[in-house]
C-alpha cells in the first residue's frame, strides 16, 4: 500500500537536502566545469528537476505547462530517447539560465509534483517518483564530489565547510574474515526500492576466501608509495601503467607533496594526511596495483556482497575486481528510463559500499555503483581479499 | 608637461567605463570561457587591474601591500617575465576569486594608483599609467566581444542590451579612391601615445591603387554566399579551405539560417540581417576569398594608412593583406613590458581601423591590430582594393 | 618425457608456416602499418624471432652472440622488463632492417635454437620453446588479419590469394541446444600446453540456458542492417553508440555498399556477400546490439566452454559477454614472461573459438582470446544464447 | 624559338637524375612516411610522373591511354581541381603500387611525352613541360631531404652515401656588406623560366642595411646554445617558445648530444659537428631567436634579393623575415596549375637561396621558397642583417 504522505515527505526532504548541500556555495561556484566528468552544481540542480518534469509531470499531469521549453535541451544528461541536449563537455560554458532561475524552476516543479501526488498517487507515479528521488540522491553525492573538485583545483584552495569529516577512521583492530565456499544468492531481495541492475537475484558459486574487516589506510598506502609502487611496472595493468605515465600520477588525487610532508585537500581545506584514515580518491588501477604489491587481490562483487554483514562499510566506494555486467535475466525497462543503467554495462568496474558523501537511505548491500577504471574524483577506497 | 589631473581623470574614466560595460551582466556571465580565445569577463576585470598593480604599484609605490599575493598567478595573461600563471584554457574553470572580490580588488588598486599619482607623477609612472589605460581600453573591446560570444552561444540567446547599434550603416554612395604611386611615410608621428609596434616611422614605396570608400555590405556578402563562394575551392587559400571544411563554415559567425532567412545574433538579441550594414565577424580567409571572387584584393596596411583620410573608418576592423611584422628599426622595450607586442609578430595578419566595440580615444590611423587568420569573434570587416 | 625430435619438428614446421603465409607478399607489403593495431608483416617476422632469442638463446645458450644488438629495440612488443622499444605506432615508419635482413635473422635464430635443442632439452628450454611456438602461431593469425587490413585498405584492393576460403558455411540446420543448470568446472585440464590465463580450473554455477548450434549468418545480419539496427539507439551501449557515430559505421568492416549490393573484401579480392556464410569482422558493440535486436544475448565464456562440445566451432572468434578477468587463484609467471597475459586483464572482452585464420593445433575449448570491444580486424563472429 | 631537342634533353636528364637519387635505396626505404611532411620516395616518383600525365598527356596527346586509371587518386598531391586523392597523412600506408610498377609507370609516361614532343611542341606543351621539369626538380630536393629524414630517424641510422658533402664550408673571411637606401626593382626579369610567384617585377623602397657575406656557422650556433639561448624566453616569439617547449627542442634537427659532444646525422651517417660549416636544419623560430640573441635581425626577402650578388649562396635555404605574400599584380594562372603557388600565400615565411640538395639549374636570385615557420627537415640556414 502506498502511503502518500510518506512519499511526499521523502520527496521534500530530498529536494531540501540538495539545496542544503549547495548552501555554502558562492554563485560563481555553481557555474564551472573544470573537467568533463565534473558537472557544474547548477546543472545538477536543474537536471534532477528536469527528471521529475520530463518523466512524470509532462506525461502524467493534466494541463501541465513546462517551466521553460528550452530547459530540456540544457538539462538532459544522456537520455537519447528524450531528445537533443547540450554536449556534456559544454555544460560549463553556459552562464544562463542563472542560479536563481534554476531555483525558481526547482520550486515550480517541486510544487507541481506535490500537487500531483496529493491528487492521488498511481503505481506508475509512485514508481517514477521513487526513482526520481533516488536519482536525486545519486546527484547529491556527485554534487559533493564535484564541489570538492571545483574548489580543490582552484589555486586559492577555498574551504567548503569547517566541519565535514572525510576521515572516517574505523577504530577497530584489523582481522581477516574467512568465508566458506558454496552457492550463494546474489541480488536484491524483497520489495523495497532498488535499481534495475540489482534485480534478477541468482545463484553464484564462490570458492573459499578471506576478506579484511577494515579498509586500507593512508599509512599502508604510503608504504606502497615509498616502496616505489608507482614506479614498478610489474604491479600494473598495461592500461594503468600508460595512464599513470601519461598523467604523471604518483599519489592519490588531492594529495600535495610539500617539502617532506603529504598534505590532503578536503572539503575543510588543506590538512595533513591522517595515517589512520582509509585511503581515498584512488583509481581502480591504483587499487589493483596496491593489491598486487601486497600479494593479494580485490574482492569480486559477489564476495563483497556475501561478506558485507561481517564488516562496516559505507565509508568509501570499494573497487571490486568485477566488471560491470548484467545479471542473468537482466531486463532493461522500456523507454527512456531504460537508459538509466543498462547502456553503461561495458568498460566499467563495479564499486560496492557507499561513502562519506553518500546520502542516507541511498545505498544497500546489493547496490552496484560503477565507474571507469581511471576515475578518482569519488570517495573510492580499497579492501583486500586473500 | 604632464598635467596630473588630466591623466588621473583619464584613468578614472577608463576604470569606470570598464565597469559600465559589465553592468548588464548576471554574476554567472562573468565566469564562463566557452572557447580559449574568449576570456571570462571577471578575468578581464582582474587582469587589467593586475597590470597596474604589477607594473606600477608593486615596483614604484613605497610600502605598497599586494591586495592578494595569489592574484598574480590568476590574472597574469602571458608575461613570462612576470612569473607563473593559470594556463589560458583554464580561466573558465576558476570560480574564485568571486566577482565581488574582484571589484574590491579594482577599487583597492584604483585608489592606490590615484594616491601614487597625486603624490607626484614621474615620467616613468606617466608612461606606464598611460600604457595601462590603453591596455584596459583594449580589454574593453575584448569584454564586449567576449560577452557577445558568451551570450550568443548560449542556447537561450539572451540579450545584453536593448540599444547597442552594431549595424553602422554608412549611408554614402560607393566610389573608388585613386591613390598615386610614390614614396610614403608610414608609422606614428608626434609625441602622443602609441604602441611600440607603430613606431619607427619609415618610407615605403607604394604603386598606384584604387580603394573603395565603403566597406563590403551584408548584401554583397550574401551574393558571395549565394554564388557558392564557400564551395568554390579556387577562391580559397589551402589553409582556409581546410578551415571551412573542418569547421563546417558557410556563413559569418553569428549568422543563423532559419527557413529561407538569415538571422544575426547581436548584443540586442537575434535580428534579421540588415543588407545595408557592413558585413562583420568574418575571418581573414573569408575576406580573402570574397576579394578573389570579386576579382579584387584586400589592401596592404600601407595602402590603408595612406588612404584612410579619404574614407570613414572605425566601424569594423578591416583585414589587410599584410602579415604582422616589425617595422624597420623596431625595438622591443626592456623587461616584461617588452612582451606586449613584439613576441606576436609571426603567423598573424594586420587589421586596421577600429570597430563599433572600440572605446573612444583608443584607435588611430597608425594603429596596428593583429589576429590569427581564422578568428572571427571580433567585429571584423572587408574593404577592397583594385 | 620430452621427445626432442618432436619439439624440433613442431618448431621447424611453425617457423616454416610463418614464411609460407608471407610468400605471396611484395616487399612493400611487409613494411606498412595503416593503423596502430595492425603491425607490418616484417615486424611480425622479426618479433617472433626476437622472442626465441631474448627468452631462450640469450639467457640459456652458452656463448650465444646476438644477431644484431639493436634488434631488441626494434622487435620488442610490450615487454617492459625486456628493455626499451620502438613505440607501437612507429613500427610502420621503419624501413630498416630490410625484409631480407629479417629473413637472415630468422634463419640465424632458427638454426641456433635447433642446435641448442639438439644438445639437450631441459624442462626450462622445453617450456619456453613451446611458449615461443604458440606465440608464433598467434602471430600467424595476426599476420593474416594484418595482411588483409593492409591490402583491403589499399585503393587498388589487391588480392592476397586465389583460394583462401573465408566463407566457412556451416551447412547444418539451425537448432537450440539446452544446457541444464549446475556447477561446472572451467579451465584447462591435463598436462598439454595452455596459456597461464586458462589455468586455475575452478567451479562455476551456471543457470539453465539454450545456445544456438550455428553462428549468425550474413543474411541475418543484413536483416539487422535493413531494420535500421545501426540507427536504433536503444540497442546499443552508450560507448558503442558513440563509437558508431564518431566513426560513421553502418556495416561490418570490409563491406562496401555499391549501388544496391553489398560487396565484401576478402583475401581473394572483392566478392559478393555470401548470405549463408557466418557474418564476420564485427565489433563486440555490434554483436551486442545484434543480440539486443533479436531479444537474446551473447553467451558468457563459461556457457560457451560448457556447451562447445555440442557445436562446431573454429570458424569465427565468438564474442562473449564476459569481461577478460583472471580466474580465481590466477598467478602471473615471474619475469618478463609474466607480461604475456595478465597485464591485459582490464577493459577487454573474451572471445572463444578460433577462426579461419587460426593455425592448426593452436586453439582449444579453454582458449581465452581477448580484444577491446571496438576492434573488428580479426575474424570475429556472433553466437546467441536465449 | 623553341628548340625541341633541348627541351627533350632537359626533360630526359631530369627524369634520369630523379632515379639516380633513388639508386642507393632499398625497396623498403621507398615506402615509409615517418611524419606527414615527409612523403615516401615512391610517392615522389609517382607524383612527378602523374603531373606530366595529368596536365600534358591526358589533355593534349591524342588517343593517350592512362597507364592506370587509379593512379590519379594515389599520386595527386593537392590539386583540388584534379579530383579526389589519398589524404596526405595516408601516403605511407600504401604498399601498392609497388616500386617496380611505379618505375614502369615512369618509363611509360617518359616515353609518351618524348613522343608527343617529337611530334611537334606547341607553346602550351612547352610551357607545361618546362613547369613539369622544374616541378620534378623541386621534388628531387624533397626526395633527398625526405630520404634523410627516413634514414636519420631509423634507430639503425643507416647511411645513404659515402660521399655526399653536406658541410659546405665557405672558406672566406666574414665581413659586412653595406647597401644604400633607395628604390629597387624586385622580381623576375627576362623570358627565362620562373614560377608565377616571382613575376610582377615591381619597385620597393629599401632603407640602408648591412648584410653578412657568410652564413652563421655551427660554432656560432653552439655559442647560442651554450649561452642558454633555448631557455631565454625573451629571445623567442610566443609561438616559437610554445613550439620548443611542447616538442622539447634544444638543438637543430639531427643533432645528438652524446656525452659532451655533439654528433650530427648526415646522409653519410653520424659524424662530429664541423664547427666551420654553416648551421642547418633550424626552424624560422630558431633563426629569429638566434638573431635576437646577436642583437641583429634576419634580412627581408627584398634585402636578400638586392644584396645577393655580393655573396655566395646556394648552400642553405636562408630564412627571411618576410611573410610569403603575393607581389603586387600577382595573378594566379587559370585551372589546376593555378594551385601551384598562390593558395599557400598565408602562414608561411619566405626562404631565399638554395641548398646542397637543390638540383642544378633550379634556383635563381628571384626564387621564392616558402615553408611554415616550425619546419626543419630542409637544409635551412641563417644569414644576418644589422
Amino acid at each position: 500500500m502506498i502511503i502518500t504522505s510518506e512519499i511526499i515527505s521523502f520527496f521534500l526532504e530530498t529536494r531540501q537536502h540538495t539545496e542544503e548541500i549547495c548552501a555554502p556555495l558562492e554563485t560563481e561556484d555553481y557555474v564551472v566545469q573544470p573537467i568533463e566528468d565534473v558537472s557544474p552544481p547548477k546543472w545538477h540542480l536543474g537536471h534532477t528537476t528536469w527528471f521529475f518534469e520530463e518523466f512524470i509531470l509532462k506525461p502524467l499531469k493534466p494541463n501541465y505547462t513546462l517551466f521553460n521549453k528550452d530547459f530540456a535541451f540544457v538539462f538532459n544528461s544522456y537520455y537519447e530517447a528524450a531528445g537533443k541536449r547540450v554536449v556534456r563537455s559544454n555544460r560549463g560554458n553556459l552562464s544562463r539560465p542563472t542560479v536563481s532561475q534554476i531555483y525558481e524552476y526547482r520550486d515550480y516543479v517541486t510544487q507541481h509534483l506535490v500537487e500531483l501526488m496529493e491528487e492521488g498517487i498511481t503505481k506508475e507515479i509512485y514508481t517514477l517518483a521513487e526513482l526520481g528521488i533516488h536519482h536525486e540522491k545519486q546527484h547529491q553525492e556527485l554534487l559533493l564530489t564535484d564541489i570538492k573538485y571545483i574548489l580543490g583545483h582552484n589555486p586559492l584552495l577555498p574551504k567548503y565547510s569547517e566541519t565535514f569529516d572525510e576521515n572516517c577512521i574505523e577504530h577497530i583492530p584489523e582481522k581477516w574474515i574467512a568465508i566458506e565456499e558454496g552457492i550463494y544468492k546474489i541480488g536484491h531481495k524483497g520489495k523495497s526500492f532498488c535499481y534495475d541492475n540489482e534485480l534478477g537475484r541468482h545463484k553464484v558459486f564462490v570458492p573459499n576466501f578471506e576478506i579484511r574487516n577494515t579498509l586500507i589506510s593512508n599509512e599502508e598506502y604510503l608504504e606502497f608509495i615509498n616502496d616505489d609502487g608507482y614506479k614498478t611496472v610489474s604491479l600494473w595493468h598495461a592500461d594503468g601503467w600508460n595512464w599513470i605515465n601519461e598523467n604523471t600520477i604518483n599519489s592519490p588525487e588531492y594529495w600535495h607533496n610539500v617539502g617532506n610532508d603529504w598534505l590532503y585537500y578536503t572539503l575543510n581545506g588543506l590538512v595533513e594526511i591522517d595515517k589512520n584514515a582509509p585511503v581515498t580518491h584512488i583509481s581502480y588501477y591504483e587499487a589493483f596495483a596496491f593489491a598486487q604489491w601486497k600479494g593479494m587481490r580485490l574482492p569480486t562483487e559477489f564476495e563483497w556482497e556475501i561478506a558485507q554483514e561481517k564488516f562496516k562499510w559505507g565509508l568509501r566506494w570499494e573497487w571490486t575486481e568485477s566488471a560491470y555486467l548484467p545479471y542473468p535475466n537482466y531486463h532493461k525497462p522500456e523507454g527512456a528510463i531504460g537508459e538509466y543503467n543498462g547502456k553503461f554495462m561495458v568498460n566499467q568496474k563495479v564499486l560496492r559500499g557507499g561513502s562519506v558523501a553518500t546520502p542516507k537511505k541511498h545505498t544497500r548491500p546489493t547496490y552496484r555503483n560503477f565507474f571507469q577504471p581511471h576515475l578518482r574524483w569519488q570517495y573510492t577506497g580499497i579492501r583486500l581479499v586473500k
